[in-house]
């Protein structure tokens, strides 16, 4: 019986899991620390060949990687959490190390395969997926198939200009939807009028995070709603040209700050029907939060390996 | 021999031609007024009739319209200078009448398909065509594929917000690209500036145009200059965000406007610069002028019912 590896790579842990031809149940699933004794490719690799099978029954591996990456050349440009991938030919490196089929993909474009195939996008043909946590991330589904670009680095949802002199982007950019809604956006606006002295439960916490401002929203705290709806309604305004550019049946969003549910999503629907031009784009649209949690970005790997070395 | 049937429907031409299997020579074109005697259907339809071979050689026939429409279903939703034309079942009608394979595309879809296979975007795989004229307009290749969307609504690219409450577009909506650059919006600013008595040699004119306007920036008018600098600052803001959306290799424009050359190229390419998040976004690109000028619509619809029909 043939088997396929999946692997996802994230600033603090690696998983591998291998997979039967169908399905998303794994038939072993391992996790560690991406940092520890060793390198992050060293950890990578062991733990590939902790999971492989004494036989050559696995028909590829394909791995979710952080960063910037050309997944036709297999390189990864840069990650954000992994000092030493820098121009790094992760693909042939674990071409040469194992003898399979190696797939790339970076992790926002896998978590869209992933919701796409096996989540809340499944049977759409156009699909946004967006993932809003300490950053703002994006994949999209067009007639499909992934959008790519040239070299990988297309769908960068979090970072299109709302406000043309707004605050600065994690990019070096000003005013951009991360810099604007993403949970870090969120966490600051919030620190910011505490400063004003702004009324709220959140006083009590040095450094609130978007976590904290989503708990003390659901305990009917007035600055956290107001941080969420805000946040909302940019994502909102990005979302309606999304739409004019990508027309797809299904946005799904992904990312901690989802969880914070209606404070955040009302004012986003909100938002976005005031700014979308015409009803047309919203006619059958779905928007909805995505099913697979963390597991999106390995299960979009797996999508990528077996639809790229399909077996039959 | 076998023969293929284009066919661009504007708001003021009706063009239909014949062409041969390969190649951009037209057996025979011809060309009348939208409006006239009989209304806008049945014009085209005894044009198309007066262009078909007394045989069966024609292949197939692609029209090229103008609005939003829906490819896959035939229908045209509606169009600006086509009062009967809404939710108009073009594919079908002609289908009907002439016995051969219809096929329907939204005009800046199509010509971006005529400057891809034909003209200025020759041999790229990822591309964003964008027309700047009366209004703004645009589609994308990606992959070697037109990005359409669910139902044909997608590459609005004239409707991407950039100033959230700025000038009203003619969807309704507020401080859309569009709204900021295109031909009608380079004329408001400079009737605007004219009526506060900014000195110009364009104070003669009644109503300049965007093509008065291009005149007198070429003689050196100061106003000129800087309309024509303003709206090519606004669209090089925007393609900031279509390269991190769709990072193709080139960039081709279309539309009167861009008869402005470097008036308005020189500051969209400055403003460009300075907004894109990483110089691997400009590392392979290509900006152009389209080659094909009024004929990239009629020759799309061509490249369309080629690659719908083939003859091989």
């Amino acid at each position: 019986m043939k088997t396929y590896l999946a692997a996802d790579v994230g600033g603090t842990h690696i998983r591998v899991g291998r997979y039967p031809v169908e399905g998303t149940e794994p038939i072993s699933l391992k996790r560690i620390t991406t940092h520890g004794e060793g390198d992050a490719t060293d950890r990578l690799i062991n733990l590939i060949e902790e999971m492989l099978p004494g036989d050559d029954s696995v028909a590829g591996l394909a791995v979710a990687a952080p960063g910037p990456l050309d997944p036709k050349a297999g390189i990864i440009f840069s990650s954000p959490n992994i000092p030493g991938w820098v121009n790094f030919p992760l693909r042939k490196i674990l071409e040469n190390r194992f003898h399979i089929p190696v797939e790339l993909g970076n992790d926002a474009n896998m978590a869209t395969l992933g919701e796409w195939q096996y989540g809340a996008g499944r049977g759409h043909h156009h699909m946004i997926f967006m993932t809003i946590s300490t950053g703002i991330g994006g994949g999209v589904i067009d007639d499909d198939r992934l959008v790519l670009g040239h070299r990988g680095l297309a769908t960068e949802l979090g970072h299109v200009t709302l406000i043309p002199e707004g605050p600065m982007c994690g990019c070096g950019q000003r005013g951009h939807l991360e810099a604007l809604a993403s949970g870090t956006a969120i966490a600051r606006y919030v620190s910011e009028q505490l400063k004003l002295n702004y009324p709220s439960s959140l006083k009590s916490i040095q450094y609130p995070s978007a976590k904290d401002i989503s708990l003390a929203a659901q305990n009917g705290d007035a600055l956290a709603i107001e941080a969420l709806a805000r946040s909302g309604s940019y994502i909102g305004q990005a979302l309606a040209n999304y739409l004019h550019i990508f027309n797809p049946t299904v946005v799904v969003f992904g990312g901690g700050v989802t969880l914070s549910g209606s404070y955040l999503l009302d004012p986003l629907r909100k938002s976005l029907a005031r700014r979308v031009m015409s009803p047309a784009y919203l006619a059958d649209l779905q928007i909805k939060t995505g099913e697979l949690g963390d597991d999106a970005g390995l299960l979009g790997a797996l999508a990528l390996v077996r639809s790229l070395h399909p077996l039959c």
